[in-house]
């Protein structure tokens, strides 16, 4: 069984000693295999071009190579001068892969350059972890590539920004989309959401962890179980997908 | 402002005169532009190879040209001789299109073929309507290449059996599958399921009205609101794809 810790921060807007320091924290009371962080958790959201200039950071300083796999957004300075909204998956060994955000949301290209290279699915120590960022996972052929690439979990740093009224009764919409995805892929999906309302903007919290059936679960997690796609002994999410129709 | 009426019934089990006379009645009553019908509503689900070929019909024998658009599923005998687990997308014109089921599930192999061709989209004098059947949804390929397509509506005939205990609070699976395919795409989801057992099974009557945000709705909904893919005024669920990644 695998510990999922997906956590919810709440970042301290362009104060990156002080979002450092919140997530060393995070870090070392997590008691989990796996740690989840938010998007741009070393910076907070609503952040100017220069105010994310200001604070961006290359991988290898993040530091977080302290023990559970760590899969956690932050402002990317990259090699070539431009800003990413990125996530990277570290583990004790130390960065193993950087995934710059490809789908931006809204007024994020005023600020960071879109990538250019497709999310990846690093083998760990604790299975095979997929990783989105945010807006990524409303399109639905994102989780598809990496689960039909092997992942039995999909990490996603998100940033939801409140803008929709729930109605009585329901999940929220980035939710359900989320649920959907699991149960689709029969995969696990672990989402990390911030908190702390910034310049305006509300988040909706939604911070979850949900199984491969699609159902919201908290605790240890069987990831294994990502690896059996079948839902009756004659029906397989996977073999019976029609490729030559989509 | 377009009225659709899911329509949940309880067809009996090879028992075609009585199907037609509760279809005919269901239409007769529904009050709707359009009128969704459940998967295999002329002959019932639980069918073996002969009971299914003691039943089928010709799409030309449906008789569901009587005033709404109807969607509807049935046990179709194909010119081929060969048995489908079909939809009829039916006016006052006549049949405008069948679409056999491309992702057959569980058992149905032992009953039906396979369709190979992709569903349908139909301009109709209420707005462009894809189809689907059941299983069909579970692939968010499908949806997705309908709603590129140009569908502003799917009108998905389910038969969806009751196989799994849906926790406290929670919506059933399929029903969640559906509202974020409604919600990925921005286009509204008619789902007509059945009720009453039918040889040991029993049925999730999710029958429901998806407006194109995903939230399950009833009554009057605006078709064209599907046309409109923004999500804020630089967010675009279409013009926001990265086609190259996927």
């Amino acid at each position: 069984m695998t510990r999922i810790a997906c956590v919810q921060l709440a970042p301290i807007l362009g104060e990156l000693a002080a979002n450092r320091a919140l997530i060393a924290d995070a870090l070392a009371s997590a008691d989990a295999d796996i740690v989840v962080l938010p998007e741009l958790a070393t910076s907070g959201y609503m952040l100017s071009a220069d105010e994310a200039a200001a604070v961006a950071v290359a991988p290898s300083e993040l530091g977080w190579d302290v023990g559970p796999v760590v899969i956690g957004g932050f402002c990317e300075r990259g090699d070539d001068g431009r800003l990413y909204n990125s996530a990277a998956v570290v583990d004790p060994h130390g960065v193993q892969a950087v995934y710059r955000k490809t789908h931006l949301w809204d007024r994020e290209p005023a600020v960071f350059t879109a990538g250019s290279e497709p999310p990846p699915v690093v083998e760990t120590a604790h299975g095979r972890i997929g990783v989105l960022i945010c807006y990524d996972l409303e399109f639905p052929e994102m989780p598809r590539r990496l689960a039909l690439r092997g992942a039995d979990l999909i990490a996603c740093p998100v940033n939801w920004p409140l803008i929709e009224r729930v109605p009585a009764g329901e999940r929220p919409s980035e939710q359900i989309t989320a649920m959907a995805a699991a149960r689709a892929n029969r995969v696990f999906v672990a989402v990390a959401d911030r908190c702390g309302p910034e310049r305006g903007v509300d988040w909706v919290g939604g911070t979850c962890l949900i199984d491969e059936r699609g159902w919201v679960v908290s605790g240890e997690v069987d990831l294994p179980r990502a690896r059996d796609k079948k839902l009756t002994p004659r029906s397989d999410v996977f073999a019976d997908r029609r490729p030559e129709l989509y």
